[in-house]
């Protein structure tokens, strides 16, 4: 399954048709999108050859004598017992290297996940990172409103800024929660919104098997069931209880998608000092533990189902044991798991733009920054959470989803790292300005003025005085502006109707099925 | 001149003395101080063998074809010509790699900058990291006052506030330009507050050879006449006037730091489009060239004396020309730049908490942590403007101060690495607790509670609730308090009062000397 050779593709412009269209065109900012990123800069490392042996040494300690729990899937028991670990109740003990080697015969070191627009498909894996917008808040924040519950409404907003965001690779799931919609129906929108509002790849559902099963079937109607039989269209957050636990829940999806050929990002949900214990090491040691298990088990579930070894990484604060974000143990733990997985050899996926702060100020800036730079240094290949995420992970932030965007614009051009060519290296333009003049005018800085340097849709760089006469206004009221005009100008993708009417009575059907519900 | 074997000293509390400062001392929070970083984290790079010969050969060609303007100091001209340069007019070019065999010939690795608290003394080089505050706004800015032109009240509370922050390991130089006192006279005041109300390493005055000569007076005062001929005590910032020109006035004063054993840091201040080439190769190549002149000169002052290798990088906006920080390619001309110097082999500075934000807002904390993680990691020696750095380096900004402080502290944690003992592995937690319970309470977390992780002094992790009730603060407003705390709750370290008065009449002797001007 090697897909190194598919590089990602540029493209500055969308097919659109008819006159009107063309008019709109031409009133209405072009929509770039950049391809996703091809890392050209070194990777960031914080252990070496001794310290990944003890981390790894330490993960089979875990499995072998403390083992994990597979609660409610005995399916998964009887799989185990079959591969020759030891089963007792739920709990299962696995022979030392059993796991890592049922994982490294049949997982792919990098696959292509398709988008329905084949410009927008991406390589998860490798040297590649996606980036991909924030998951799972029950509530949205704006300026206008404050913090209020999210609704399909704002699900749609988030998916329509992602389309827009040139430096977001991927629609990604749970944008927020709707929870204006029934719990047992509400992923059948959400999906449904990811498919007909943007082009980029997405996410599905995974809180109960049959929701996964309605995500792959919707899948079906938009690729085709036989593309689907070779190809992976979906990729799933399968979260580890930690510590120690995979449950039934989570697996049952996880064995829909692995069955469908679909992606899973196996993911021990860490707030260290809670979940796991205090130190890096110590948690970095349980990580491993966990992810082999769960990679392995989605190994057994279809041998060469796409999995990624995922870690959300975070502390508590020891006085009130409320997540903290951005401080720098996870930093740590990031780039330590970054390296213990390509040595797995499976993709990768941490980090993002996580921050504690409750409103997008220069708290969840700081915190952001920190852990977005090293989720790209570490080579992450799938950074979910990459814009709007506030509060830990209880609020979307809109004016913080712009402003995480923006950032992921600069991760972009940071991972091209140092142009080196004739024009990189610039001597001519020295030669041409000499000492004790400027570059401003010179024929280099003109044949460059397009590309020079990263531009930044939220920066304010004016002068004092011109801030000043513009409203002394900060980027969060910045960004209110930019989010709502982006929505003023979308403008949704084609989508084949006969596509769209097919995925309409298959929602309609589904909902029919069953009365609304809650659980 | 070796100092690797002297390492940093921890020290929590400060020697204070009678029944009243020890009611004090249990009343106000305790004085804890950071030694400098030592980092135990893997250097950053993002080039490799090829491109650095590239940006080394380029450099060569720079000083043999173009050569540097050296204006109005008719002796480094006279140095150079004695050195084999060929000097025509002001204009010096160098034979292919004579200031590189200079500079390495006489400049130290690594030098001690000793302060007047032996404790506070810090190793400058090698794996040593040292944080210094904001260097050079004329205006201060604050929540309560806005934006105002700086006081010399404004620089001893900054003073003040460097001394207190337990990770500033320097009390830099210009942490505002105090502008209510006549420029030929300021610098007194001000190397006299760094002095009087620190304990901590301080820069000395650039702005005219003759003041810089009373700086090294004051030292001299302080550390006493014989302890300076072998010591240094002073480090200062020389800066290019790029492209290719060292005028007098740096020059000057760089040669009587040189001359009188102190260090100087080379520092070409570059905004990339404007004082460079828009590219970061061509820029690198132009910064190394000003470097390698500018530090072999202080060698042709005085052989030995420390100098160190600066690059202030920046870029500007191409559409409005003004300065933008926090980018993704200063960073890349950061990070090369630091491999660069440690070839040619001495320490590096760069960086800080750069922003181009008027105000303490999100934009200027994406922009600082952006410039702020990379500088640690690049392993940068001096660490300039590491706090209190706003607008593009116009105003000094106290709540922004405090931010910048609390994320120097996270780069002190973060540059410690993995902890890979026994205690840090905490097998005997994962096995304590074991699958499916949680560590908030085992005996692993409770032995490490003090320590376990980084603790902000700024950051607001509590529910959401609780921060309603507490009034829905910022991070800027939750600064505000805490720098008016630390200003009330400041006490001056002891200081031989024999000392003090002799700086005293020192300063009264020289003000007395000339009029006062503004020139």
């Amino acid at each position: 399954m090697s897909v190194a050779e598919t590089g990602p593709k540029d493209s500055g412009r969308r097919a659109r048709g008819g006159a009107d269209a063309r008019r709109a065109q031409r009133q209405k900012p072009k929509l770039v999108q950049n391809p996703y990123i091809v890392r050209k800069i070194p990777l960031v490392t914080v252990l070496d050859e001794e310290g990944l042996t003890t981390i790894e040494n330490n993960a089979d300690t875990i499995l072998q004598e403390i083992g994990i729990e597979f609660r409610d899937e005995p399916e998964a028991l009887e799989l185990w017992k079959a591969a020759g670990a030891d089963v007792k109740g739920t709990r299962i003990r696995f022979p030392k290297g059993l796991p890592r080697s049922i994982i490294q015969k049949s997982a792919p070191r990098e696959y292509i996940q398709h988008a329905r627009n084949p410009e927008r498909s991406v390589r998860i894996g490798g040297d590649a990172t996606v980036f991909a917008p924030v998951y799972g808040p029950p509530f949205i924040r704006n300026l206008d409103e404050g913090r209020r519950y999210a609704t399909i409404e704002d699900f749609r907003n988030f998916v329509k800024l992602a389309y827009m965001s040139p430096s977001i690779h991927h629609s990604g799931g749970t944008v927020c929660e709707p929870v204006d919609l029934p719990v047992n129906k509400r992923h059948l929108d959400m999906v449904y919104s990811h498919i007909k509002l943007s082009d980029k790849p997405f996410m599905g559902s995974v809180t109960a098997p049959e929701r996964a099963a309605d995500t792959v079937e919707m899948a079906k109607i938009v690729f085709g069931e036989k593309f689907l039989e070779t190809n992976t269209v979906i990729t799933s957050l399968i979260n580890a209880n930690s510590p120690m636990v995979w449950d039934g829940t989570m697996l049952g999806a996880m064995k829909v998608y692995a069955r469908a050929n679909q992606a899973s990002i196996t993911t021990p949900f860490i707030l260290a000092g809670a979940m796991s214990p205090v130190t890096a090491a110590g948690t970095l040691a349980q990580v491993l533990a966990e992810v082999l298990s769960g990679a392995a088990t989605s190994q057994l579930y279809k041998p060469g189902a796409p999995v990624i070894f995922g870690v959300f990484a975070s502390s508590i604060s020891m006085q009130s044991g409320a997540p903290t974000f951005g401080t720098p143990e996870p930093t740590l733990v990031s780039l330590a798991a970054a390296q213990i997985a390509r040595r797995l050899g499976i993709p990768f996926r941490t980090g993002g733009s996580l921050c504690a702060s409750k409103v997008p100020d220069a708290q969840a800036a700081y915190e952001s920054a920190q852990t977005l730079l090293p989720t790209l240094q570490a080579g992450t290949n799938f950074v979910l959470h990459g814009a709007g995420w506030l509060e830990g992970g209880l609020a979307s932030g809109y004016e913080k989803f712009i402003m995480d965007a923006d950032q992921l614009g600069m991760m972009q051009t940071l991972a091209k790292g140092i142009d080196l060519t004739e024009n990189g290296q610039a001597l001519s333009a020295i030669r041409e300005v000499g000492p004790g003049s400027h570059f401003l005018g010179c024929s280099h800085t003109q044949a460059n003025f397009e590309t020079a340097f990263y531009r930044s849709s939220i920066a304010d760089n004016n002068s004092f005085e011109q801030w000043l006469a513009e409203g002394e206004q900060d980027a969060a009221q910045r960004a209110n502006k930019i989010w709502k005009r982006m929505l003023q100008d979308y403008e949704a993708p084609a989508l084949d109707p006969a596509i769209d009417e097919a995925l309409l009575a298959f929602l309609a059907k589904r909902k029919a099925a069953a009365p609304d519900s809650n659980v």
